[in-house]
């Protein structure tokens, strides 16, 4: 597995300064942290740091550098993204299986390239990697926003390392109620919907699929006691 | 499965308009067209357009509206992004669990909502939602940008749904070479090391060390007659 600490990402040639702020922010909801701008068309300004929103860190450390060989110099794996088909020998993989596999290996230094707004990675500098990553797109449209690629791409290795991540999705099963509790609960509503005259001895099947919406709902035990007290509350209702 | 035409983006009070423009873009590279934009704190204006690139078609249908249960009225799965934890009782997932769980069931029209830029959707608007969707994260900075987290969300349905993708990925592996052709060549190449005087015969280790790197190489055909043509270049200029 990889240290997102070991992870460069740099940016060639990039021409719109909002997009180095949209990358950093990127880079930081992802909890990677150092970004490279190589021979950059624009400069880092006040669109890049309102873009960069929260990550401001990001770009105030961001390594502004003319050598693309130098930055590379103590990666032991270069990744390069294209939005298109080269005639160059390289592998390209989409970002899941590029995630797989970055995790299964030790690796010192990893960088990944991303080219210039327009025409991409050159082919010259897209030979200077180990891999190629494409993200699988609209076959007439595939030509995501960089900072929008690597949002893709990072997700996807944060993902696979399952480190540190916010973690606010719940399903509420963990108090699902017992199931004399929840028979309970049925027999009792069975009860009052015969008491308010809705369901008729002769009908068992009205019964069944009362039963059946309340089976399919996963009740938690919170859930039947609010249940329990409209049953209540109908019985009081009704002497 | 669902129709990706039958997915409606409900974009709630944005407050940017180079982000409408942004998502338009992010739609249309993951195959989806139809965006509403409810209660706009801004309009759709140049920015907007500059920032949708090649998907100006989406911004020109978007429709505009006030309100946000007639864009739903139509709807019978909705789902809600959010960044933080909320107190209503709603299931959250991720992306991913987002996909396996929509690819199984037969949907009508299914709506993706996304709130105002700083504070998301309000708990009312998440309240209307049969799910909630948070993008695993930075724990100390999970606000990603409405479009990247578009991006992300309708990356994973396209990958799930697996139709009409881009597929420039490739891996060399089709004209893998057969293991004869393998063999021969490094014996050739045992041969002519041993011709040059770089393998002694004392030192077998040497030679295997050899045969595998070219054995991790993965070698195709083609490969295999480029090594062999210099190998023969070596024998010729060596006698």
């Amino acid at each position: 597995m990889i240290k997102f600490s070991d992870v460069k990402i740099v940016l060639l040639e990039t021409s719109h300064p909002g997009n180095i702020g949209s990358v950093a922010r990127a880079m930081k909801t992802m909890q990677f942290s150092e970004l490279h701008v190589v021979n950059p068309l624009c400069e880092i300004n006040d669109i890049s740091f309102a873009m960069a929103s929260n990550a401001k860190d990001i770009l105030e450390s961001a390594k502004v550098s003319k050598n693309l060989n130098i930055v590379l110099k103590d990666c032991n794996f270069v990744i390069g993204t294209t939005a298109r088909q080269r005639d160059i020998p390289i592998e390209i993989i989409n970002p899941k299986k590029l995630a797989d596999n970055i995790s299964k290996y030790q690796y010192g230094k990893i960088a990944i390239l991303l080219g210039n707004e327009s025409r991409g990675l050159t082919n010259d500098q897209l030979s200077k990697c180990n891999i190629g990553c494409h993200i699988p797109s609209n076959k007439a449209y595939t030509s995501l926003n960089i900072a929008s690629s690597l949002q893709i791409i990072l997700y996807e290795i944060l993902m696979k390392s399952n480190t540190g991540m916010s973690n606010i999705n719940k399903i509420d099963k963990k108090n699902l109620a017992s199931h004399d509790k929840v028979t309970a609960f049925l027999e009792h509503t069975d009860k009052v919907l015969k008491d308010i005259n809705f369901i008729k001895d002769d009908r068992p099947m009205i019964s069944r699929k009362i039963q059946h919406i309340f089976k399919k709902a996963d009740l938690t035990e919170e859930e039947i006691n609010i249940l329990r007290g409209i049953l209540t509350a109908i019985e009081n209702h009704s002497q």
